[in-house]
C-alpha cells in the first residue's frame, strides 16, 4: 500500500511559539510477526514555526497503517520523522499507547527539538 | 456579527502577583470549511496587573464566536489577543480543547509571557 | 474476503444455566459508505446449552471484520446471528459500542432468546 | 429558519427487536426568554420496526436547533414527536441532559411506546 | 424570613407522562441546635400535569433556606410538601444528600405518589 | 466497656414512607481471633416510623465497637438488632463493607423488613 | 497438588437470611492448553443457612488454584460446587472477571439457587 | 456582621519546615452586585513559622463570609491577608475555586511568599 | 500505653538510592481535646541507607497510636523522627490525610532531608 | 526454578533518545517469610542504546517469579539488574507496586542512570 501524503497549510501565527496537542485514539497497525492487528492511541504535540498540520490528511495518513506489518518503536519513530518532514516544526513529540498484549501493555515516546 | 467588547474593572491588589483561572466549557463555533459546528472547552490563566477581566462581558465576548467560521489556531491565538489588549495582564495563557472530529481532538495552547 | 470460522468446545456444567461475558474493544470495520474505519467494542453476553465459543477462534472471527464495509445494525445483528448459528446458546445478546462520529455516537443491541 | 428533514433507511432486521442507542453531547439552542445559549446532551434509545433513523441526517436535524429560542421541556418533547413521526418506531425515549443555570442542572425525559 | 413563592407554567405537553430532574448542589442551611451551616444537594424529580416548575423561582425558593435552622428530615419532606402544593404533579421525589458531620454522612428521600 | 445508648426523637412525618440513607466510613472495631484492628464503612438505611435515630448518638454508638473483639457478620447483625430495637422502624437495612484482609474483602448486608 | 479444605463455623443469626460479599481480586491458574498463568477477580455472594465460610481457609482454598491448568467455565463451577458443598448455603453465586487476553477479556457467573 | 476572629496556638516543630494543607468545600458568601449567593471550595496550603492556626476558629472564620458580598479576586486575598497577619507564617497560599455561574468557573490563587 | 518499637533489617541494595512508599489507609488516633476518634492515611516515602523498615512491625506501630490523644501536626512529626531515629534513612518523607471534621479535611507533611 | 533469559533485539533508531514505558499488572511472587502469594504491577520505563527489550521474553521472565520467594526490595532490584544487563539502557528505571498486606500497601522504585 503506498504511503498517504501529509499536509500542511500556513501558520497564521509565526510570531508566537504556542502548542498544538493531537490525540488519535483509532490507531490500528499489524504485528509484523504474527500478522495480527494491533491497537493504541497515538498523541502528537508539536509547536509549529511556518506550517500547520492539516487534520484531515493526519487522519488518512494514520489511517494508512492500517494494513502494514511493523512494530511498536518503528510506529512511533516513523510517524515522528514524517510530521518533522513535512510540517519542520519548532519541537515535536510523538507518543504510541498500545493496548495489553500478554498481559504487557507499552508505551513508546519520541521527541524532535528541532536543529 | 459584530464582535462583543471585553471589560475589565481595577485591580484591587495590584501590589500582589495572584492568578485568575476561568474555564467555560460552552465554547462554540463554526469550521470555516463546512460550515458545521465546532464544540470546546476555552480555559483562560492570567495574572492581572492593574485590570481583572469582567465575566459577564467574557461570556458575551466567547459567545460572540457562535455563527463565526475560524479554525482551532485562530480561535486560540484571537482569544489571547483580545484579552491581552483589554487587560494589559502580565501573564496569560489560553488552551482550547476541541472535541473529536473524524476520530480525532485537538488543543491548542498560546501563552503571552508580558512585555 | 471469506468468514472466519468459529468454533466451539462442548460445555461441561451442561446441567447450570450459568452466563458467559465477553468484551473485545478492539472492533473495526468500514464504513460502508465512504470506506472509512469504524471503531467498537462488542460486548457478547451468553448461557451455554452444549457448547462454549472457543475464544481464540472467536478472535479471529472478529478481525475477519477489519476490511468489510458494514452498517452499525449489521454489526451487531450479524454477530448475533452467526454466534446463534455456531453454538446454539440458551441466550445470547450482543452489543456494539461505536465511537463517535461527526459528535454523535452509537450503540446496537440485540438478544437472543432462545427457541 | 425552516426546520432539517430527518431520514431513514430500511430497517434490514425487521423481525428481531433490536435497540439502538445515540448519543449527541454536543446539543445547543438558545434560551427562549434571554436569548442566550443553552447546552446539553440529547440522548435517544429506540426500538425500530421497519425504519432506522439515518445519522447524518440526525446530526443536521440536531444542529438546526442552535438559532431556536425553545424551553428544555419542548427541546425534549419536539424532538421525540418529530423521531417519532419520520421512523415510526416500536419504542422510542429521549432523555435531554442540559447543563448548569443558576446553579441548578435539569435533566428531562420522555418515551414513546408505540401504538 | 418570609418564604420565597413557587412559581410555574403551563405544562405544553400535558398528554404525556414525561419526567423532570433537577439537581441543585448549592443546597444550605442552619442546623437548628447549633446554628452552624448545612450543605447539600437537593435532587428533585416529577412527573408534571397541568404546570411545569419555574426554575428561576424554584432557585431563590431554595436559596430562602439559607437563613432557615432546620432539620435534614424536614428540609426534604417540606421542599416536597411545597413542590406539590405549587405544581399538583402526578409524582415527585425530592432527595437530599447532605455532607459529611461528624463522620457521617446522611441522605434523606420523600416520594409523593399522587392522589 | 458499657454499650452506648442510641437514641431518637419523635418523626415528624409519620404519615409518609420516607427513607434515611447514613453512612458511617470511620468504623473501626477489633478481629476476635487476633485482637488486630478491622476497618470498614456501615451504611444505615431506613424508613422511619415513629422516631428518628438521632445522628448524634449513632455516632457514639458506632464508637463504641473500637475496643470490641467481633466478627463482621456480628457487627452488621448486631447493630441492625440495635438499630430495629431503639427506633422501631418500618424496614432498615445495615450493610458492612470491610477493608481487605490477606487480599480478599468482605461485605455483609442484612435486613429487616418489619413486623 | 492435593485441593486445600474450605471450612465453615457457625452461623449465629440462622434465624436472618442475611447476605455476605467477598471478593478476590489476587485469583491466578494456569491456561491449560498454554501453561500460560491467568489472571482475574473472583467475587462470592451468599445467604447462609447453618454455616459461615472461613476467609482464612478460603484463602488458602483460592491460592490452590496457582498450578492448577484449568478453563474459566470450569473455575467458576468448581468453586460454586465446592462453596456449596462445604457451606450448604441458601443461595450462592460465583463470578470470575479474568484479564485481557489476544484484545478480549471474559466474566463467567453461576449461581446455586438451594434446593 | 462582625469579622470572626482567627485563633492560633504555638507550633510544636518550630525546627522543622513541614506544610499543612487545609480545604474547605463548604464556603459561601454573596454576589456583590447580584445579592444571590456564591459558593466555593477554599484550599490554604501554608508552613508555619511559631504558630499553627486553630481549625475551629478558622471553620467561624470562614463561616462569617456567609452573608457578605464580596468578589471572588477579594475573597481569596482577604483570607490570605488575614491568616498572614494572624499567624505569620513563613509562606501561605490560598485558592478559591468558585462553582459555575453562566456556563463559567473561575479559581483564584494567591501566595505569600514570607518577608 | 507503651509504644511499639520500630524494626528494621539489612539494605541488601545499600549502593543504590532507591525509593520505598508505603501507604497506611487504617490509621486512627483521639482528639486530645474531645476524645473522639480521628481518622486518616498515613503515607511514608524514604530512601534507605543501612536500614528497611519492617513492615509487620510498622503495622504494630501505627497501630500503637490507636488510644493515644495527639493533634494532627504531632502525629506526622512524631512517626517522622521515629522513623528516622529507628531507620537512619537518606531521606525521609510522612504524610498525614485526616478525614472531614466540621467541614475541613487537613493534611500535614513533613519531610527529613538527611544530614 | 532456573530463571528465564531476556532477550533483545536491535535498536533502529539508536541515534534517537527515545522512552519505552511498560506496564505488567499480572506480577505474582512468594513471601519468603510466610510462602503466600504476594500480587504487584511491575512497570519499567528505559531508554534504549543499541538494543530493545523483547516483550515476549520479558513475559516470560516475569513469571520466573511466581514460584520464587522474594521480598519486595529484591524484586525491583533484581529486575533492573537483569534488564540493565541484558540491553545495556542509557537510562532505566522500574517500579513494583505490591498490593495491600495488614492494611499497608509498598511500592519500591530504582533507577538505572547509565555509565
Amino acid at each position: 500500500m503506498s504511503k498517504q501524503i501529509l499536509e500542511t497549510f500556513p501558520n497564521q501565527y509565526p510570531g508566537r511559539e504556542y502548542q498544538v496537542d493531537i490525540e488519535c485514539p483509532e490507531f490500528t497497525s499489524l504485528c509484523p510477526k504474527t500478522g495480527q492487528p494491533d491497537f493504541g492511541t497515538i498523541r502528537i504535540r508539536y509547536v509549529p514555526d511556518q506550517h500547520i498540520i492539516e487534520l484531515k490528511a493526519l487522519k488518512f495518513y494514520l489511517f494508512s497503517y492500517r494494513s502494514q506489518g511493523i512494530f511498536y518503536e518503528s510506529v512511533v519513530n516513523k510517524i515522528l520523522d514524517d510530521l518533522v518532514a513535512a510540517s519542520r516544526p519548532i519541537r515535536c513529540e510523538v507518543i504510541g499507547d498500545f493496548t495489553v498484549r500478554g498481559g504487557i501493555s507499552t508505551s513508546v515516546r519520541a521527541v524532535y527539538e528541532g536543529d
